[in-house]
């Protein structure tokens, strides 16, 4: 996976295949239709590509005879396992039996629904066979005639109660809306015109809905609003990188109307199709390299041992391997929820506790333009468009390795119909060739040890894919109680039209807000900032956050021939505020979730320790920020004592 | 493999594994063996253990057959090949025939002896078959009679020259030397009645030598010194947990006598041996769990493509794969050194340069406890201990996965003869199930789209066993182009002993320089830092050094509804000390190696981005650190502009 975060890493690769991404070579003529498939049945891809040729040979039942299974029949066996088919259908009834919404019930939109879950301590106490399930529970975000209302539902019970709304913020988009609104811009004469003055047939455009960001009630007026940015779609199916640049279509997501249309890119060419198809199919070649020249590598298998796999997965939803045992899920917001991580003590065989809860709980993506085309180009991928939401089938074989296990999404439509995103999450064991440890004596103290043992991990893996972009979301579970999340990011780069198509047009200490990448194509400078929730439950829920800061200390006048030394200080954090961390590189800090009821045998807190690979340096102006959006949800923060970290592209706890 | 960088990270890990290595159940006795073994050849440990039963069920011929190739034929085909054995016969011949040397061959002994690589620009215009080697020539650092000399040998001419001896310094320690030290306290009689005192026998006591910093002339008294520390091997084959504390034995390195006995430690007990053992044979249970009680995991294979791995090794050190060239070659001081990566352009078909040369340059790792034991240890573990020296030969199936293919490493003893140090280095073909690229489109657009390419990249990998750490260095090379060189480190930590054996004894705001690990064990907080040199050469060896600063730019008032953005600019390097960087996390910059004279289709600079993951944020007092020692090196820096990272655990070049 390819941790690039921000644009610039990617435009000195000039020896790097990122760049054919853009300057790709093949040229492919895709139709574009545009229909509502939200709240139909998706099915994965077939898996057999000429890029991993070894599988192909040897093709499994399992690829030959995809599953297909029926959810219809799925019921909860766990308090967090997520709202089932029936238990969607049954929320449905309720939402639309329910006075405010009986009356016109089909104009009831159905933006999030999602399992309520059971306070902490239920689930904590709740235990499989000796326990009922606590009552199933759902909340629901819905629009109706132009309003937002949160209800609680009891399923249960058959109970439907509204709870507070936000005061400001609008829902998660609903998918049908999303693609309703590929279509908006069309219905407008003015914006028909716009695309014939630049010689483009309509049939050939494709529009997207970009969240407009927060700039002020001016702006807003307290309308719920999108932003369409246009393309091209002749001639290649990676319409991405054919932008007409400079249009801007304000659209009221509840109308369908346009609202305004901004339009100053008339002078800027759409950049050329040619080269920029990147499907396997459309760049085939029988020499042993794909149609950019590259070389094809025949892909290893990762193979089981002989024994099998060595991690089950029970009731859908538990997963278990190498000590380790946690609930997996998906979820139409964060993507997947890992949840009760615990992992068996070697000493005592009792089970410990290690995460109750962990997601991704946001992702922001600003661009670095202030121009009218792009200034508001900060997209909250979580909160505005719904990571599970957007999360495809997985390819097998090319996604996840041969002998992976897949888990399906259930999710609900606009209408509040549920659907079955099938293949969402990938479950494998994981060899890579690493080393989980070692240790050779050296000659010199004359003992022939040669000790080592090879790593392996087990893997749950979804991948989303935001409009160009791809996040792969895996979390890593190690056989020394470490979890690694990495978040990969991959898909197609966010370009900008531009008159230019070589640097020499280009006057010296212009702001272009980014490179040039090819004719008429400038990447634009933006970063992907990742943000996790943890709620770490060590040995328990009565966990502390302690800072452990690294500072030099001088030594006293004699005290040693060593002038100075890295002395740690334990700080243990009062308050959320308190646990709030700047990372600095030069002041280095540890950061341990620590049980300060719970000792080790000589006298320790027992903890865990978090590693943030990176933070949100946040460069922008404090209030500039688009904070006001996305700020519903279903997974309600609730009374734990957390810390978000801000993750640039690889949070690792350990 | 864990990228623990400081010993913090391990002491909250109560969850995890790392701690069994100081906390581990069962006991064993092995005898201590002190024997100069350097000279002689080292074979390969057996591959199958239990860790890895996959490949143990089938075995492999080339498992039951270990390889054992001669290396008495070799000859060099490349002007970057390593000297051969016959080479470095030939050039003790003519080191023992110089005359200063000529009156006691036996007294000089060979601290360095290695390929003097030809000037890069007939290196860079060598082509195989098209023209003949160049000269081959040598660099010996030598010591005779108390004397250090530096020396330049023409192997073809039987020339030998002086070369100038740095003012200060000393040359890396021989692996003869290191042994021999191990003995030298024991001709002590005041040490022997200092153990005797402890109430430990002395056939239990192992000494390791350790380097001790420089602190002033007072100390070093211009001779070439040494620090030994002891341990007690009675019970474990693990002495490292057992260390006689506070004892501490100056030796002269020359003379091997005794200088000065350092006993501070009487009422500090020697931590008990019991559960301290990490060998595999001595905890192996037959429940599905080891001896410490977690579970055995059955690793997974990595099997190639049926048409076998897609990589070639050619005349012993040129790799081939992907596109990608590359001289790889063992080196005493480095390690592995990769010289000459080239990538194939996919558009011309022609060869472009990435690296002339890259290599670890040094590892520093300073304790940061001011007390009378430890203070000194601050070692380089390159340029004292040789890198390359230490790396033992990789464990099969558990250090590399199967089908690997190995390279040897030939070495120079003391006195002057070559000797080999079997499968020194691995390359293979690595799937680890993770994704080079992938896209699907969101169904709003109505494209059935779902790409991926599995990732597939090759590995060059050694483990470098210093004394109780174990670095694990690959060189990781992708089908984009990517070189991605990680460090992981493995082994057993360096403790500390102490009275403590709960922290209830300790008294608060007690300064212990780290943390209780175990009964009487302090873990003493410490960092690795490693640095590597990388000699780019973009398309060409004309090469600058560009740093990207991403500053936060407002915007004038009425110019955007955004208040601020990042913008770039770029700074190119106009001297080495210019090129230094500072990383900072809040004043985000970007790295890039570019070639002025080579432009892009669109009139960018073509480069490459380099990616330190950490820094060496230099925490001692900039007169601290050791830095006149090990200032010996066989391969010296040339005329090119270069930079050097400091990397903590990971430098990315992209």
């Amino acid at each position: 996976m390819d941790y690039s975060t921000s644009l610039l890493r990617l435009t000195f690769l000039a020896l790097g295949a990122a760049l054919v991404l853009i300057v790709a070579r093949s040229a492919f003529r895709l139709p574009l239709a545009i229909d509502a498939p939200a709240a139909s049945f998706l099915h994965g891809a077939g898996g057999c590509t000429r890029f991993s040729p070894w599988a192909c040979r040897s093709p499994r039942t399992e690829k030959s005879t995809p599953r297909r299974p029926s959810h219809e029949s799925d019921v909860p066996r766990h308090p967090l396992d997520p709202l089932t088919v029936t238990e969607v259908s049954r929320a449905r009834d309720l939402l639309r039996a329910h006075p405010p919404f009986a009356s016109a019930p089909s104009a009831l939109a159905v933006h999030a629904l999602a399992l309520d879950e059971p306070d902490k301590p239920a689930v904590r106490r709740w235990r499989k066979g000796a326990h009922a399930l606590p009552p199933r529970r759902a909340v629901a975000v819905v629009r109706f005639q132009g309003e937002s209302h949160v209800l609680a539902l009891d399923l249960t019970a058959g109970k439907v109660a509204p709870l507070p709304v936000p005061a400001s913020g609008y829902p998660t988009m609903t998918m049908d809306e999303q693609t309703a609104l590929c279509a908006a811009p069309f219905s407008d004469p003015a914006f028909n015109a716009t695309i014939r003055r630049r010689g483009v047939r309509l049939d050939d455009v494709a529009c997207l809905p970009i969240s407009l960001g927060w700039y002020g009630p001016e702006e807003d007026g307290g309308r719920r609003l999108i932003k369409s940015q246009c393309y091209s779609t002749e001639g290649t199916a990676n319409f991405y990188m054919r932008p007409i640049e400079g249009l801007t279509v304000l659209v009221d997501m509840d109308t369908g109307k346009v609202v305004h249309i901004s339009d100053r890119g008339a002078g800027i060419p759409i950049p050329a199709a040619k080269n920029t198809d990147y499907r396997g199919a459309a760049n085939d070649d029988d020499d042993g390299t794909d149609r950019f020249g590259y070389q094809t590598v025949r892909a290893p298998s990762m193979e089981p041992a002989p024994e099998g796999p060595g991690f089950q997965i029970e009731d859908g939803h538990t997963v278990r391997w190498a000590g380790w045992e946690f609930h997996l899920k998906a979820d139409a917001r964060a993507g997947l929820i890992v949840s009760r991580a615990t992992v068996q003590d070697p000493a005592t065989g009792a089970r410990r506790e290690v995460i109750y809860k962990g997601m991704a709980s946001e992702l922001f993506v600003p661009y670095m333009d202030p121009t009218e085309a792009w200034y508001f180009k900060t997209y909250m991928d979580a909160g505005e468009y719904g990571f599970g939401l957007q999360a495809m089938p997985l390819v097998p074989l090319n996604d996840c390795p041969r002998h992976a296990r897949y888990m399906d999404g259930v999710f609900v439509a606009a209408d509040g119909r549920p659907y079955v995103r099938e293949n969402m999450i990938c479950v494998f064991e994981r060899y890579a060739g690493d080393i989980a440890w070692r240790h050779s004596e050296s000659p010199i103290t004359g003992m022939d040890i040669r000790e080592s043992r090879p790593k392996v991990t087990l893997v749950a893996r979804m991948a989303a894919s935001v409009a160009n972009y791809d996040y792969i979301v895996d979390w890593e579970f190690q056989t020394d109680g470490l979890i690694r999340i990495k978040v990969g990011l991959s898909g197609i780069l966010m370009v900008k039209g531009t008159p230019y198509s070589h640097m020499n047009q280009v006057r010296r200490n212009e702001e272009m807000h980014g490179t040039l990448l090819s004719e008429n194509v400038i990447g634009v400078i933006h970063d992907h900032y990742v943000t996790f929730r943890l709620d770490m439950d060590v040995d328990g829920a009565d966990n502390s956050f302690v800072r452990v800061d690294m500072a030099r200390q001088d030594t006293a006048p004699g005290e040693s021939p060593r002038r100075s030394y890295l002395k740690a200080t334990r700080h243990v954090a009062s308050t959320e505020k308190d646990a709030r961390v700047r990372l600095k590189l030069y002041e280095p800090a540890e950061f341990h979730v620590i049980n300060p009821t719970k000792k080790t045998r000589v006298g320790n807190p027992v903890g865990y320790k978090v590693v943030p690979a990176g933070t949100a340096g946040s460069l922008l102006d404090p209030e500039d920020p688009p904070q006001k959006r996305g700020a519903f949800t279903n997974n309600q923060v609730k009374r734990l004592l957390y810390t978000e970290f801000k993750a640039v592209f690889d949070t690792t706890i350990r």
